[in-house]
């Protein structure tokens, strides 16, 4: 247990028996500090889409092709010219000091061993370089909440390039912070420092809420920005937070070359899609013109299935590596990408598929 | 606290630290007397069509713009000329001294604070002269409960205008009062008169039912009696508790100046259907040809976007607002409004809408 | 209270303070001995169909036309040149006696004071010349449980045109007794004898299961029966239990001259449709040809205006008719017939519905 | 009472009272020991597939023909020529040793009773032989769990097919172990030996959870499997777990004499359909080519009729059997079966349908 300004810390280094990804969540509830975890669990307004994220997996079934021939599915995929063990990856998600002494950097250590991606947040407890030392040379992409200063855009793209990231996620969702409830009730501030912030005039976000860390940051986010910062980072960008074909296309056309298909995991927009349910429709309209990572509300290997199978390339979660953090530390890490990998194994070979190329053509059913 | 003939009345004057305005009503439970807690809450028969009017705003989900290069974005709005710091307004709610010792006086306070408009009832507490003074020059309405005696609508509709009224609402779905369970099981009578009645020769309201009140007034209403409200008040006519395209072309055919989309919060016809769910089959038939006000299960910030981007041009509220009113008087209103202001800001900022033009063509999707 | 064979049965005489129908069952519960209630309350398996009655319900909403110019709504109606005082009526409902020492005579009493129409069971406590009595001239129907026995129906079908009964109503939904579970579980026998029985060879009843009974009568009903009981009787023929539009015309062909949709109160085929959900397609098919008689599930207003406005011309209920006679006897059974019509007329004012016509004729929306 | 390696076996011998076969489970969970159960009840992931099984039924509705002229139905039946007295049959389920010491002997048996049929499972507690002596003629047949040793897999065909199993049934959809978590949590072993794997070079299954068991097992299904088995065993082929029309077809052009139509009841792929919602395209498709068999989800009579009104010839239970097994062996397994016939026998006279030919031609509605 590490202190750090009153908040209490877990230096917890262990492999997790995991019987599902959603147990977790009451785990970690019981050893991170409550406005820890109302931050990192809680979503926005009544959490209608938070809840909405994980149900809208169950509007389609998987059909199974049982006389398929087939036998070890392989989860190996890749997303422009980087190769994963797994197309089940980790979404940007700020300050992980708020799980684990070692935040970001266990991440990083855990992701690796997996084989898997990771998406290092501006947010971030530690700092790009430190993080990504922690990955050991595994692939990573740097999350950019874009600042009215681009001094200090331009300073972080390029410390981001430099240590090795592979791409820049530009978060196009998070504009200004979505209303939080635990956070008001709990009066939350965060109790660390994020280390890209220290570089910052307006502080580095210790003693802050997240209203006011927003608000530092830019709220007028245009098409031309993905361009801006293509140029000073020198690193394809994925656009994080698109919800609809128009989108998608806007952002396609001022050069993304990713398109992160996202809510948030409930954490901004209430009142808006469940990811999942506008999936599909994306995924026609960009016709693999870029590749698409998708997220909020994966818990399941049948969800991974589902979304892969709805167009998505890649399939990346938060809570449930952040409380696997929390519980086990890099090792943690490890176990919830392993264990969810598993059972995505099962699901295709009972589905029928050898590939994520086959898991992309399988069928799905709506009743 | 104040007492009038046996029924205790809060007298409460403060700002409210709100969460959301669900939780308002479990609060206001605890410091209005039993009698008036239940008519205030309380809707007809098994509550059916109460509960689905905000469970309908679930039928369709936000569908952000997130590269719109919007920050700041803007409430104000204006309906026939009269501007307005935000759409969201306070609909016609009788009897507000149930809830406060100042009743409609405060509740105009509070509104005229937060820049909003109101609608006084027939049936307040107050009197018409009185709360139009409270609000010190803001924009009221007047809402008329049509009586058999058109002396008596005469006077108050000379009344109002003199007073300043900018419109005249015409309640048309209470014809007779809805079943309400909770004021029978209560026995409920009202305690306290009701001013605008003093001059009315059937009595001042106090300790009569709601059933013995509008059997009073007159059951039938027809299309005529817009044009000769419209004549003797010199005003404009809203005609409140519409619910189908066929009923607001009737009356905006027969001289209606607003359509407001309304079933009384679910205190009237259950069994009908939610107010929003028939929001935007009213809104193509009226065409812009006259504005449309909705109310009706309004809660939250995404309510109000989702309202007005289905056809709304202005979003009334009752119960939430009667509850500020009993928490905290004058500025508990103030407070209330002034939430639901702030998260629908916030929902607006993340949908990628500057302007009430920008959110009247946002795109909602159903899933 | 009386006791027959060990079995209590009230004798209650008064009118009743009724909030609502569904709130009757658990007052009944206390006062009607459990293998009664289980009886009479219970549907067949799983009690799906039972409950599906009355959700159906929530499959439309009433669109109410506001500007109707209407007041004082009449309930008065007709089914083939009986006037009857409301649209509302008492269905055939087996073994009155289980809940009220009375039995027959009292419902028959209740709904003539209420100038109800109401079917008496071929399996009625009390006689067929008693219930007609009891009802002092009113209208009644009598209902045929078809027997193998054509003396015994013949027998039945002369006294009952001989007592003044004005239709016969041939149960066509219960060739076999459903798979009642409660029944089951209380091990239920009839404790007391069924009057019109005791000139059947095989017994009155008295300590047998419903199994039993229903067993001793036809299984085998065919189109043919209809017009061989309409010439035996010389009287009006309603089949009833026809839950599709093929049955409603098969019948008609054979002679009908009305069809009662029912499912039997979801006592009978569990896993058919709620009997509301099939009332609208039947009502096309029979396009006026003969009335519409509707049961199963009703319990408010909005549902009699509902299966009005969907094609009926009559409204029956059951059991909130029995628990209002084992609560209160005649006096009873009369609360619940002036309850659900006060209801039902609130609705229609609020609708702006004057006529049972209008009623017809009013606009339903499914959302 | 019968203990093996510490396991407690059941050995009642006795008809059961039953009321319906939900409440079985709750029943059997108090005398079979927590491992045993909760492999039997278990389905795999979060269940959701286990739970759409049986609430798929309520997705159509029976809607009964009530002037039909019929009594007395029959249930007999015939599958290719084997004629049984009622379409509902045992599926394959594996190691009953769990339920019962006498397992699937006594299943044999009271299957047998029911004139029923049968399907023996490869990891039966009991051997071939000794199973199908059991039935004392009655029809079985035998399901094969393909093992990659194709000579392990000529042994148990032509044993089978000495014994005188009437087909072969070719698990399709169990390639690897659905993600059970139930058996994870109580991390389960199968106390006892599986028969027909004492003469398997792998073991007995003794000791081994059924990840290890179903991993000797082929994981390669190939459409070409199913001539190479009707080959061997010289008897027609049921390919069982089919839930597609592509992969019914696929069977039938490769050679598959019955369809049957399965999720494994849920203990598979979770996040696949409900059984019964594949059914009916299922059944277009093979257009009356091949039987249908259909499991997974029934438990009441009213679904034995759906699923035959939705195209399927023969309809097998697992779960409930195993618990009437546990709870009274062979007699217990009978109970079970008369049990559901006669609630199904109910439904048919109730639905107008004299015979199984006339139930596949029933009217279903979808509400």
């Amino acid at each position: 247990m590490t202190e750090t300004n009153g908040y209490f810390q877990n230096d917890n280094e262990k492999e997790l028996n995991i019987v599902n990804l959603p147990s977790l969540e009451a785990e970690a509830e019981k050893i991170i500090p409550k406005g820890g975890f109302g931050y990192i669990a809680g979503g926005s307004e009544d959490n209608w889409t938070l809840k909405a994220n994980t149900e809208a997996f169950n509007h389609v079934q998987i059909v199974p092709h049982v006389l398929s021939d087939i036998e070890d599915p392989q989860t190996n995929t890749s997303i422009f010219g980087i190769d994963v063990k797994t197309p089940i990856m980790m979404t940007a998600t700020a300050a992980q000091g708020l799980a684990h002494a070692k935040g970001e950097m266990d991440t990083a250590k855990g992701i690796a061993k997996a084989g898997a991606l990771m998406e290092q947040s501006t947010y971030s407890s530690t700092s790009i370089a430190d993080t990504m030392a922690a990955g050991n040379g595994a692939p990573q992409f740097f999350q950019l909440y874009m600042s009215k200063d681009w001094t200090f855009n331009e300073s972080l793209l390029k410390e981001a390039k430099q240590a090795g990231a592979k791409a820049i996620v530009l978060t196009a969702d998070a504009t200004v912070d979505g209303y939080r409830e635990s956070d008001i009730i709990n009066d939350f501030q965060f109790p660390t420092p994020m280390a890209n912030l220290t570089k910052f005039s307006e502080g580095d976000g210790e003693g802050k809420g997240i209203g006011e860390i927003y608000a530092a940051a830019a709220q007028k986010i245009s098409p031309k920005d993905i361009q801006r910062i293509k140029d000073i980072a020198g690193l394809p960008v994925i656009v994080k937070g698109v919800q609809s074909p128009e989108d998608a296309l806007l952002a396609i056309g001022a050069g993304a070359d990713v398109i992160q298909v996202s809510n948030h995991g409930g954490r901004q927009l209430n009142g808006g899609p469940a990811s999942f349910d506008v999936l599909s429709d994306v995924a026609k309209a960009v016709n693999h013109r870029v590749p698409i990572i998708f997220d909020s509300g994966v818990r399941r290997g049948s969800h991974v299935f589902k979304a892969l199978a709805s167009g998505a390339d890649m399939v990346a979660m938060g809570r449930p590596v952040i409380y696997g953090l929390a519980l086990g530390g890099a090792d943690g890490v490890y176990s919830v990408v392993e264990h969810l990998n598993d059972e995505f194994k099962t699901i295709m070979q009972l589905a029928g598929t050898k590939t994520i190329e086959d898991v992309k053509h399988a069928k799905l059913l709506k009743k």
